[in-house]
């Protein structure tokens, strides 16, 4: 049991579960927390890593229950939000997109190669000018001739991108104006993907600005079920909820490292974690975490249900992310000037909640998502 | 479903369970939400409904399980804190203690009388001179004479007392120095209750300030299971969750008031749930009911797993009343003036909030309960 | 010095200014602070101490500094909210509008009276459909009939209207559509205020809702420089600073409170003033008091150096009561249990206070005000 | 005037004073602001730029006001809080210690060549083992040998110490076993410094840990007017005060990041500074601002006249770096995604905010020593 899982959630999972989480565990205990702050400092991706994510075969696997998938993107994040932001866009928005609106014969053709890791995905839908208007603001555009598809346009923030074998576009159909995804393989002539430099947080992964130039696709690499943004929409009430869990496990580590240090630490002659002010920050810790666990848990119920909509995962998104940030702030603050050396660990995940907090909708948009099903009334403009 | 239950927490009640759920709602709406304000203004408690309570079935209810406890002592602080926490101090503090601390006999002695609110019981533990430390600060003695107990001292915010029959009186044994509990008649001589006059919140519960002196009680009115504090903990963890699922209750119900005004209330040519700043203080109030709800539900399933300990029920407090501060705040500041005034509802939910925040242990003393447990570190002194 | 005055902001009064505040300081704690509870438990207002405030001389005083008059709004809400706001109506509100807006005569006329609360002011500008809607929403009308003007209209909250003399009442003119300004006296034929009962906060201001009803004025009597609203924006953002002065005297008041129980409560056998998490909250008190009456000096500065806009009182005045809000609730969680009985005073401040925030401008309509300042963006709808 | 200055606080300056702000802020804008997050992101000091800050002509200038050393530590942290740090080790902690516990002879000695920047001054108090114990528990110790000191010990956090040319050291003299101060020069036998790797704020500025081996120190360089930790205090005290002003410079900066964002970025078909949620986020930006800065200037007000005492500078020091922390988190989600980008400037300010937060104090320390002095009672231990 994790030493912030106070109320023993993990007990919900079942033993097969629960085993896998132990193996993931392991796994990210061994060889991703020991590389994770030195690939941070270098803003470098372990791509030796991305083989052995195949090893632990939970990419893909049939029938998991969302509490499980929303466990293992806690147990990722706990360890480096970058790798869960890695994993996340290559398993959830990537395959989720295929997964969702592809054809059965396209999820044939390249779920097994991204299940086995050998080809990685990326999930290009933001924009240099629309990251919060992204439906109505979306300028890339595609425009059909024959069998194919020609795309134009820019986009913002790709993740895996500068590495990945196959890239889910989104881009607006000339004609219809409709919103539609297109397959693109990461050698598509025409298709340039530029590393985005000097980032504070999630330096690990590996964000892009792309330039598709006249890109060619054929019609057979076009996402068949994606017909509007609705669909797009879709995707990411499944990824936001990811995120959710990617907070609370977040949390989670920064809760041990703030609690481990508060023993360790002396001061006055005694433990720090014998001061009321010291207790009191960890006591907060624990609350959000704990809180947050519990809308997660439900909204994992929810998803399996069926009875989730874009409000649940919007509410999630905002309330988890916005607790996270009070959480590595206090344990920062916990560790007062190591707190500021990587080395200590919490300095990789104060600076990581930065951008969990603002991707896959900020705090704005999740707010007004939720505010629009509530009031009936739109307030976005 | 509750407008404020975006996550569907009702539905993990049973069928059974749902309907006793209901069924209480309906009484509250009808019985006692029309009466609340007016009560409320008058610190006045309106007796001809006690008789109604044991008409719902509820209290000494063999076999319920945490959550239906808990689901309603927030349906009864949805409607009314004060009427919940008459019940709670009857039917949790008052029957608790006689459930975990009495004898078989003594249980079959009291229980049904106060099943069926015959004699209403009141639980006098806090002193004027001990808030928080109540364990090394209990004044209040018991003598032992003969097969009687001669008990001296005061109680401070007792409530019920002015008009219980029964009252759970704990006392320091003055031979062996240990904290037991004794059950006195609310006509005993020498134990008087005085009303405290002038309260801001829960106007409408009776505490009194209680003198006992030389109040004799027979050996058989001695809790027989009650050997020291930690007896007298074990039913204070137990009311403590109850009372953070209170808390959830007023929330669920300042969300529906401000949810409801922000419809109504027109400014600037349209409803006010359509400007972002109002729907911001909707979509806060929401993350915090549904945060807290999940740690309810968790904390419920606990209990009935025989895993629950004083950090859980502590942290549980203290978090849920926090945030129910937070969530009252901005319901009033959502109907500006008119959340001054009590026929806009929100006004009593603010005022008694700041009881609930208090009682049962402050925040301070719930922190360092969790602190304790947590760091292994007692920071109390 | 009082005692959260840390740093000795009231050495930058003059010798006689720091005379007037120390005079009207000890007849507020002579006079004031003994029956506040009292008149605010019964709603009462204490009429006899109207004439009590002539004989301090400060209303009308000539040539007074906007420091001076600011650190007197704070005494007076030391003491007692309801008393300060009764004040801010007469002097600022009322005999502001005057002063700021009526002809030489007219001050002539009307204020000697007011000076010596003779006739009481009140200002009735704010409407059941229109809080913060004020300018566009304003639907009282005025109509010219020869020398006389007829006012029809329903106004709401306005102070002291039970028992004013004089009333300041904002109509729409219907000829040109702008707002203006008339002097109604409170004897009037068609003038009605019924008092607003069942408040939660300011009990002791006597509140009114008024209904104009064919109400004649005559020409002479409307305030003869209030062409737009324009000119009543500018009696209100005078009286926004006093607002914000008011909140640093509420948060004072119970910084004390809080401070002297702190040395006084003892639990676990020392004053509780030794407990980390008790001096927490004291310092953040301190913090908030000291930031804000910083922010409320300079502006009296600006006041007096004419460079005062509107943006400018609007920041202090959301500023300075959203910091308010914050320090009676760590004031009344201080005193625990004790703090929501209204004998230990902070209750009736942390119930006042929700008024002064919301009233003269919520949080969000000066949010706006200085949004739009900052921006060039209106974003009021 | 800057952005965030609303309320014109900068018209206090003298116009002597107001001209040495706009040298120094040119020069910052010209030849600090563009090298800045390069510097950063290598954590590599800017060395050609230390002759430059002697052209100043700011460090050592006699008879400075507070107000006007205050305003430039804002300018300093409003370009870049590593190179105010820089100025604030050398100026304050080092020049100042010279000042206020040398000799006069020492002071003439040293203070030429500090003022002129030929030589750089270090300031070494904390130790590994004691960041906030800092008068306790230092272990660093002095013995005289005739007319030498040996001085023995570890240091830690020491800015500057890498290329230093004076270091103050303090350490605890064996015989009386008081706190003393030595000035060491950098190139000292058995001096030793290590750059402090991997940090995520300041990264500009070279922190070192520092090994003393038996370093020889001449009786002449002892600070002959140090002569126990109240010395040293005092300085603490006026440094603090430094950085309480220094977190206004970063929160100013933060403000105009994001106000010119606001203006510039566009969503939905329009700048996003006519979102509410926008203007919500640069009000409450501002209202800081204006708080800290009313308080900072005050401080200054105190210091002048000698009234000023250890907590008005722990209480500004807490104050101003608490909501400065919040202030640089409302900007950086106002850039979102940007926001995570160095060249989108507020990253930079995010992650020096925390160094800020820590140094010289953390929250913790500083409410402790506020709180000792307003309730008489140390709750240190």
């Amino acid at each position: 049991m994790l030493a912030g899982d106070l109320y023993a959630f993990q007990d919900l999972l079942s033993d097969d579960e629960a085993a896998v989480v132990e193996r993931v565990r392991a796994f990210l205990d061994d060889e991703v927390v020991p590389i994770a702050n030195d690939h941070w400092q270098r803003a470098d991706f372990p791509m030796h890593l991305i083989k052995r994510y195949a090893g632990l075969g939970i990419a893909g696997r049939e029938g998991s229950s969302s509490l499980l998938n929303g466990w293992l993107a806690l147990e990722m994040a706990r360890a480096d939000a970058s790798m869960a932001t890695f994993y996340g866009v290559h398993a959830g928005l990537a395959m989720g997109s295929i997964t969702m609106c592809g054809s059965p014969e396209q999820q044939e053709r390249w779920l097994p190669a991204m299940t086995a890791f050998e080809k990685v995905g990326a999930f290009a839908l933001t924009e240099p000018t629309g990251g919060s208007d992204v439906a109505a603001g979306l300028r890339t555009t595609a425009r059909r001739e024959g069998d194919e598809w020609v795309l134009d346009g820019e986009k913002r923030w790709i993740g895996n991108a500068t590495f990945a074998g196959l890239i889910v576009v989104w881009a607006r159909d000339e004609t219809d104006n409709q919103v539609k995804g297109f397959v693109v393989r990461g050698d598509a002539p025409g298709f340039e993907a530029t590393k985005i430099e000097n980032k504070i947080a999630l330096r690990t992964v590996q964000n892009a600005d792309i330039r598709l130039t006249g890109v060619r696709v054929p019609e057979a690499d076009r996402l068949q079920n994606a017909n509007s943004f609705k669909d797009t929409a879709k995707v990411l009430r499944q990824t936001r909820s990811g995120v959710a869990w990617e907070a609370v496990g977040v949390m989670l580590a920064a809760y041990e490292i703030a609690l481990n240090y508060s023993k360790d630490r002396e001061q006055f002659g005694r433990p720090i974690a014998k001061f009321q002010l010291v207790q009191d920050l960890l006591v907060r810790m624990l609350g959000n975490v704990t809180g947050a666990l519990g809308m997660c848990v439900r909204l994992a119920q929810l998803q399996d249900e069926g009875q989730y909509r874009d409000e649940h995962s919007a509410l999630a998104k905002a309330y988890c992310t916005t607790r996270m940030r009070e959480v590595v702030g206090w344990a920062r603050e916990l560790l007062a000037g190591n707190g500021i050396v990587l080395d200590y660990n919490i300095g990789r995940f104060v600076a990581d909640a930065e951008a969990l907090y603002s991707y896959e909708g900020t705090r704005e948009i999740n707010t007004l998502i939720v505010g629009r099903a509530i009031t009936g009334e739109s307030a976005f403009v």
